[in-house]
């Protein structure tokens, strides 16, 4: 078995994350390094999969570190930093530049004390580059050369990461018309152990509501070479393209729309505001319907596919509009509203929620849903899974708040496991660490406090990344 | 003064639930030993009187065990186990099928990891039937011939077991035309000492857009001998009942509707909408109208009769449409949704909030409520009292949620005391253990950081088992 | 440098509410002790300031400890005592009534166990008095002798107090047509360190809902000396006198309305309402439109003008209406409601979020949005501030949550530094001590987790108490 990390730096310490009380900590600790070493299994993400089939070289710290990482740059934003000084939004910065919003980062060190960025970003460069000093205006340039050298060697190209970093399984998220030529290029390649497999992302393709969509409806109609000018058309596209998918090796289908609300249309009133839809002359409650009913068709289509359902719902996007007109989407700037599951996915549920094979991930911004609507339904339903605390939740308070509300309405097998969620590739194994630590930690309490026996711990630890991932998501 | 339980195992663990931190421990300890043995007091619960008034010995572990006891077998069902293999929904299963159940809930024990069933499960067997073994394939038989042989012996059987758990009053919740023969056998017979309380839960009378609504009414009118064809005839039955539940020991009334919201109707718009409710004319939203209004009917009487008000709303029933159509309500898929007090209680507790011997008890599912809306009302009114967590908030971390958003607007004294509001008869020792341990280890705390003394705590320690719940419930 | 406290009593414990682990406390020490004696920043409370103008003596405990403090007279009201016996809602107490009162509240003392009246009692029973008794029926009159003895004389004068709390600068809140002369005297008096600012709180001349509108906005002109029959004069007046208490030192606005929906009304149509309102026919949706609009009004004003604007929505204001018609606002029956800030506020920032030198600080009585809306918000907008726990959340628990669930995604520099928002002056170096001692906790939580390291906790302590709430509030 291949190590998780290779580089030991001693300004780390052993224990991070571990409970304060020395018994609980000599517990955790046990549970921990039975953990630590196992491959990592990361089912939803965003690392582009052109970076593993192509093998690119990254080019340097900031467009590697700080562009694509919302949760950095959107905190260096709030301190007063320009997106554009960040090469946010697509701009590509010249070396100059590269090194001016390194140092930017760096000045604002302190600013992410007490955050799950503080705790990724000291891993990477611990870990990943073997860097002992902490960031701040003195050291800006001394880092920034030294991972800039790192990242013209061999041994910093993508796959010899992903191969340093022991990752077994790494789900890339896809658009439904994408060729998944990246993919099939990397599973053809003997010599690459990681299986990269693509998710099925259809939220543009179901939301009539959009501009675009009649657009959409015709490049999906390409993309699955069958007519979607109508109803029928528009669903066998879709249920060709997860086909596609899951022939290339996809396990599940990804959906983040602001609610999760769920209805069936009669099919002469689907196929009419379809209809409507293409003309650009479908009402906004029409094409609000049509998407609740597009998501029971998801569901449906599941049943018949076997791919796994997660949701992903709650997050207002863009709620800065000089920011997105200036930056585009993604750009720091969603921000989480309250979600209501219960009423929402009755339908769904009971239409599909014992069918055989289905399975239906539930995330959530919004952690009131933890305990009152999530766990009870994950704790009924053979079919429902309640998944790990996501983006603004993934952080070792929130992870602790989730288990605290989870386990003891669902247990620890009706969970999905730890979901990175990250386009920052090399956080990843940091990522997967915190979770792992937190997972011993909380486990660890359970112990101490006399509620579980250590044995159980730790094959309950051993589960959370290696069998409860690979049955929620069917690895 | 009677022992709350006869058999120590040495299997479990003194200080279960007790906090790690050694001096923390220390006090805990000493808070719980105050506790552990004073007599248990059931204000709120599901337990058929009849087994009590009659003494019927129980026949096999699962009916005793699974089949009626929902926390159990919704998270088998979770699990992927069918409801008809475990006895749920009426069926009753032979030996072999019993047998088979028991099989199936020791296989899955590990799914019962961190939830609060995990901890009753384990009590009930070691503590009540002296077992040291886990669940699991290999001890399934073992621990079902052990069970089963020891409930045909007279210790075993429902009056016996209730001396034994040293349970000083035991509520049940009734039907408001039960004739309570039950409680009279048991009130009249000196021999049990006991105090079985009836509750009055009215909710199906007072919602008129139940189809059924007319003939409820009728049988309303049945039990107390009052015509119920007029609105005013209506009232003067649920009157009547009440003052029968009262006369029989009654000491509460209880309410779980899906919302919390009140208001006053004029006379003759009630009834007018009453008797197009008789007539099955009434609209959904007259009817809601309606049942809201008898809301605040049920706490006009509470202020004439002295009947303690219970509300437990926000569980919509039944989610799984097919569940219920194949094995009827109950059977483990009500789930939680948000609820409003501080709006919908407006009215009402401005008519009656400091209304003389008006005792009004607020429950939720949905526990952002505690510090938001029901610990201020508590800590305003005089009426009001913070419920004891439930249901799928009677769990450990759950309970400290509840004390840490509770206590701080509200303090001790305003709330209602441990309810266990179950129908698992053998499990109730073990949830008021689970609490008093809870409540010492908070307590604890609370005096390690020196934000109590320890003689004040360990007053209310005491208090909380003794005269919280007494004040709570008029006992 | 002024020491905080100058008595220190043996009897109240130096370790209060720090952490009961060993080796955590041992570090949480170490962070307290580097704060606990830097002056107090007060940049929101609710002390008059002629108290300070005129030195005015305290009279007797009852109107200075009880009848002003809502937190403790709300909870003797929900024992059953009745607010006028607590000389609540302006009713002037005799001394036997004083006396008797105080006594009522000695009786009670056990019904603020956990809640944090009970620390800050405590300490200004203790360390402001002297007093090592607790309050109880035999100590009543005892205490009641000693704090009466001590206010006559002139250690207890509310300056000689302020200088001794060791406070820097106490903003006070005031109606927009205040003449602000008591803050006029105290800034040309030489001899008084303190700096008293006073807050524009205009939240009235805002709401066009009310009965007296118009003559709302007629004050409001002739504190202005500008005609406000017209909406733009009533703007101009606004501005008028935003400038007026700017230039008396004043540094922010304050707005609490039931919720922060925002919205921007064309100019033409605000006219309308304006002259609708002012004629009383303005419907309710018009005011509350006007209203929604008037909020961005104000940041509009304060990019221009540079004063802070904090929003402290979320209160349903008295709840009872009999206890309203009796006493009057602010009797201890303020209720809690949900409040959404996502959406709300998504106009408002959309045109001020990015705008030079406007800040925004959002207070919450939900605290559900800390992790879901309000640490997204601050954690993306530099113009964002999460403001400290507020009211029913201002104590040791929730303060905790409070840290816990908006540290990871905002930071510490996101923050507003504690605000005691009290009209209980006595109590204010409790409440910042709490806040230190909280602080200090939560920080040496973090080192002994290894998530920071101990001078970056030392240093973050030190900041929250001085750099963070003179940022925050532009001190």
């Amino acid at each position: 078995m291949r190590k998780a990390t290779i580089v030991n730096m001693t300004s780390l310490h052993p224990d991070r994350l571990l409970p304060a009380d020395p018994g609980t900590r000599d517990v955790a600790r046990r549970l921990y390094a039975a953990m630590a070493d196992l491959p990592i299994i990361s089912p939803h993400g965003h690392v582009p999969p052109e970076w593993l089939a192509e093998d690119t070289p990254f080019t340097d710290p900031t467009s590697l570190l700080l562009s694509p990482d919302h949760y950095v740059f959107r905190l260096l934003h709030a301190q007063g930093v320009d997106l554009a000084d960040l090469g946010v939004g697509g701009a590509q910065l010249d070396e100059a530049g590269s090194r001016r919003a390194w140092t930017l980062f760096c000045e604002n060190w302190s600013a992410f004390r007490g955050t799950a960025s503080r705790f990724w970003m000291e891993s990477v460069l611990a870990d990943v580059f073997g860097l002992a000093e902490s960031p701040s205006a003195e050291t800006a340039d001394t880092i920034y050369d030294h991972i800039a050298a790192a990242l013209t060697t061999p041994e910093f190209r993508p796959r010899a990461l992903a191969e340093r970093f022991n990752i077994s399984v790494l789900a890339t998220t896809d658009d439904p018309v994408d060729s998944l030529e990246h993919h099939r290029t990397l599973a053809a390649d003997s010599s690459f152990a990681t299986r990269v497999a693509p998710t099925f992302r259809p939220d543009r393709y179901l939301e009539p509501v959009r501009p675009d969509f009649a657009e959409l409806a015709k490049s999906l109609g390409a993309a699955a070479d069958i007519d979607t000018t109508t109803y029928a058309g528009y669903i066998a596209a879709l249920e060709n393209r997860r086909r596609f998918f899951k022939d290339n090796g996809g396990v599940s289908t990804d959906h983040s729309h602001l609610d999760v609300v769920t209805l069936t249309l009669e099919p002469a009133e689907a196929s009419r505001i379809y209809a409507a839809a293409l003309a650009g002359e479908a009402s906004e409650d029409e094409a609000t319907a049509f998407r609740r009913h597009m998501l029971v068709e998801m569901a449906r289509m599941a049943t018949e596919d076997g791919l796994v359902m997660t949701l992903h719902p709650g997050a207002l996007r863009n709620h800065h509009i000089p920011t997105f007109e200036r930056f585009g989407a993604d750009t720091g700037h969603d921000i989480p509203v309250g979600v209501e599951f219960t009423r929402g996915l009755q339908h769904l549920l009971s239409r599909f929620g014992t069918s055989d094979g289905f399975q239906l991930i539930l995330f959530t911004l919004d952690e009131t849903v933890f305990s009152r609507e999530i766990a009870p339904l994950a704790g009924f339903y053979p079919s429902v899974y309640a998944g790990a605390p996501w983006w603004f939740l993934d952080a070792p308070e929130a992870v602790r708040r989730y288990r605290g509300a989870v386990t003891e309405t669902a247990g620890f097998h009706r969970t999905s496991g730890f979901i990175d969620d990250t386009r920052a590739f090399l956080s990843i194994p940091a990522r997967h660490d915190m979770s792992r630590r937190l997972d011993a930690a909380y486990l660890a309490q359970l112990v101490a406090e006399h509620r579980l026996d250590e044995d159980e711990a730790h094959e309950t630890a051993i589960d959370l990344v290696t069998t409860v991932p690979s049955k929620a998501f069917k690895l």
